[in-house]
């Protein structure tokens, strides 16, 4: 039996970590650490709890890190997660880290993007990127797991079958992605407040979304060329999903003729997704004119993905669930591809 | 052209007033006052208005009354309200007051439920009550109104006619109470957060939400009889709108049959409520089997009644929007009541 | 392993039931039976199953039981469940029905208010009532399951501790009951359209909803008396849910003052409640002022239940996912009490 | 007065028409047709009415057309509206269709994409594409408009400024746009059902929406080239509202540097739009970083644009409200303009 903590008890994706690792044969939740709250129990912060779960919620201090554990999922906000990670490290505890933090191979990037330095170079260096679907031989022999955000795994699920084939122009992308409210974290503020968010679709961070710049870091190693893409976020009058709509131009090949129209079919290209993905336990393709629905994924792990061939361009939409693939239960399959159990455990 | 002021311009009842009185064709909004921002313009504020209406906010000062205007609309929160209205009032400007500060006769009563001493007395005394389907004349005569609260309405509409004809007993009422996100304000709390109001309904306020006092005290006057009421509100995720399901007991008359069934008949109520509000231009009948619904009332200042008898009981539903026939829209029926503009004006 | 077929496989319900077994280590979902469908896969019918459990659906007919199942849940309507039942408990098939065609005791009952012949006395006579928490001993011997109805489950329950303890008015109770949209089926319908539905909410059936006899009939069984209710539902703008918000008359004990006010305090009816449903797993009962929200036991099989004394009443509100304990997830409790497996199994 | 009628008065445009109308002082409203329904008069189809409003629904026939009105607003679907468009026009009655049947200047164009042959040569000859900000002229001149569609409102005034100008790529352009779910009409389908639009988004006819022909061709017109675009809708769990994020790629002029980055800033764009628009009524540019958001617009004819540029791209936001500058508030826009009415009459 593994025993693990959650640090940064109080977020979204906390509460549903803790409800995909209650149905996980392997694992038992042995510590929950919070920076602050004035509700001791997890039960009184989320009363949905009740009957299934309840442990108390510690103060987490820098130099108190629990003994107990085998491995800290770490939910802290990004430049936070980088104080606590390492001292877990130190003590021989795994981590799994849902910030921005241990994200980007490259230190420069990260620190031009959140403003800040980063204070742990060596957890940075050999932190690994934690989608399963791309990256999976290193997660296995990894200790620091940087898991993606939600748009990114969205995007980069997408898109890198086209891209690590070299099928698509890599510097012309247009990432049109929508989310539910969830997105914005259980802080109230104006832009979360419910009049505010029901009956209306807006967009935001228009022209340097954080996300834009860890999309174009990861695909770019996984297909060895610049990517380079145009990301606008919206908000959805929704619990929870995201919807990405992707806009990108064929390459046309030496042997293909070279008139307007797209060099490939439809038919090609949801093959060359049916083969890329394989046997993926959680990438869902939808066959024919069936498009992703953010209702068929929340509450799930999956993603699913269609594939549209038009005159000039290909269309890729994905669909996933923010707190599960994009958070939570990405967070447990790499869990489980660490520690070698079945990688569906507890997520289906 | 009557000019008018609004205090407290940032709350959502501001807007839906300035709305309402764009179209009225006596007025002229010539002042809005606010008690901090940081934005500097309405339009900053509701970029709804923009190409519509526009005015800077000025920060209002207990020594500084506009001059300029002949009406204030006072819409802060109850025991700052007091603190203003008697200012406009001793420069010989009417108010039209939001807030529970004018709502009761009895200063007692309001200082138990709103725990503060009321500081103008003279006020207290003077104020109507600004219902005008039960107190239209002395509306006409007052310079000085307490706009009703939103479930107070709804609630003193639906019962006032079994009330005042003495139908129904006047100790066993229950209120049960639905209400949309906005009755909440704008502020951003957990409460109102998206996530926490969307796919959720839940009662609050349990055994003592301050609008049952309200109530109370407008029908006793009303009916002459010690009227007492079970209220209990609910949260629905919905942006405006009230519903309120309404359970009351009849009296058996003595002409009548004394068996366990109602002494009245479906037809004989609702010919009661046509003859009661006669040609009251705000309050519509449902007619049959229809029921109100609160899509039928938003965006307007309609109240929608239906009355149904059972075997031992009357159940009145009535809707209104919270903010319109519940704030605004009502602060403005009462203003044209006041100065003899058609009652309707700006409303339909 | 327990062999399961369902019967009317393209309800909500039966989503949510394939959703619940598939994480049952007990039992294999062997077949599936549909009235008419032109999907032939269920995966067609519910896409959001793709990847996880795929069956060809059979169209159903009377003369072609399957033979490879043990149990059989059936989801059809009512009036129609009962041509189907018999045909499999006459194969020694036990059957849990969804309808309301094996609930009542009281055949004529039903027929008055299905306005049909019941055609299988035998059934009727020999079901159980499917409500764990109050019919488990006779649920274990039995072979036919009446599954209790949303709105029934979630006012049983709340009521059920006062009348069989006689404390309260047993015809004097007033249930406000409040239920998401999927309550009302998959069928489109006027009322069942988005725009309709959204940003309203409405009272139904006003004075005679079908599910009030199933209440009293129910509850005049289990309290020995004539229970009799006013029960009004509303539809709410969510998927889906129940609140219901209960309004009884406490009973003046006779070493009780017999004043105006309440024999009874906050903390007795709690304690109560905790002795009535002692160790039940999927009752939660509210401490202090906390009230149950439906977003707390939406894809649960949890009850949450508050109390609340006033003066002259007692209030009970109790929440449920209309879906799961009030259909899918209380027949997979009736099956885990019908085979001796934990009763919790697969609704954690 | 001038004397209108609206022909197909059951649809959720007709029902914002007659509200407009009614706040209109030159106008009465003196006939509703429908083609069948099973309910005498308007406030039954629409309770909302009640009280301001009402009048029989006359069944339409093609032999009789009404001989008391001056407009006809015909709100039938496509393919039926010109077999009734002419029988007005020959009477002398003027005529704005809302459907599709008059708004393609080609119609082979029409006969492609909506299946069948177009029956009224003469009527889609003369007929006047309904956008004001950019037909003014003429339509001030005709007896027949063909009133646009609600994403090819906001698509093309979005595109106008940049595509007149000259200062972007005509072929390649992107337009994702989201709609809220009256844009699906008034039909119950289990694409419109609640519980399949509610917490859900999608997208829908992925590859070719009827739509944009006539962005095309409309566009192709007006800037003297052949404009070609890849249009995506999707569905939002809303109830009105449009947003359209456009990307386009700005043209390298001569006198310009030919470096990776625009021509233009974001300064220049903002420029071009407010000159462009200059002091159109309903078209309102927002400020720095502010973005259009549906809550913004909805109830109300405006358009909310725009502009951000980014390293290779333009994108340009806007926002209508489907039902009214996208339907009912635009054809009472062209009504004002024909009328020389003040063209804001009815609609601010």
């Amino acid at each position: 039996m593994l025993n693990v903590g959650i640090i940064g008890a109080t977020a979204y994706t906390s509460l549903e970590l803790i409800k995909i690792l209650l149905r996980h044969p392997e694992v038992k939740i042995s510590y929950l650490g919070v920076r602050r709250t004035d509700r001791p129990r997890i039960s009184d912060i989320f009363p949905i709890l009740k009957n299934q779960f309840d442990l108390p919620c510690e103060t987490i201090e820098q130099n108190k890190v629990p003994e107990n554990i085998d491995l800290a999922f770490i939910t802290l906000p990004p430049t936070i997660s980088m104080q606590y990670a390492p001292l877990f490290i130190q003590k021989g505890i795994k981590v799994i880290d849902f910030s921005a933090d241990y994200r980007f191979r490259d230190k420069s990037l990260y620190e031009r993007w959140y403003k800040t330095q980063h204070t742990d170079s060596k957890g940075i260096e050999t932190a690994v990127y934690g989608l399963p679907e791309l990256f999976r031989g290193e997660i296995k022999k990894t200790n620091l797991v940087g898991n993606p955000g939600c748009y990114t795994t969205a995007t980069i699920l997408a898109l890198a079958p086209l891209l690590m084939k070299g099928l698509i122009s890599a510097e012309d992308i247009i990432v049109d992605a929508k989310s539910g409210v969830s997105g914005r974290g259980r802080e109230p503020r104006e832009d979360t407040h419910y009049c505010e968010c029901n009956e209306n679709i807006e967009a935001y961070s228009v022209g340097g979304h954080r996300h834009s710049p860890e999309i174009e870091h990861i695909l770019s190693i996984r297909s060895n060329q610049k990517v380079s893409i145009q990301f606008v976020p919206h908000l959805v009058p929704m619990n929870r999903g995201i919807l990405c709509t992707i806009y990108v131009k064929p390459k046309h090949g030496k042997d293909r003729a070279a008139n307007s129209h797209s060099p490939f079919s439809d038919n090609e290209i949801h093959k060359l997704y049916e083969e890329f993905y394989g046997t993926e336990p959680f990438i869902r393709l939808k066959e024919g004119h069936e498009m992703p629905k953010t209702k068929d994924v929340i509450y799930t792990n999956f993603c699913d993905i269609a594939t549209k061939v038009t005159e000039n361009r290909i269309i890729i939409l994905s669909a996933i669930d923010n707190l599960i693939k994009g958070a939570s239960g990405q967070a447990v399959q790499n869990m489980n591809v660490m520690y070698g159990f079945d990688e569906k455990t507890g997520l289906l």
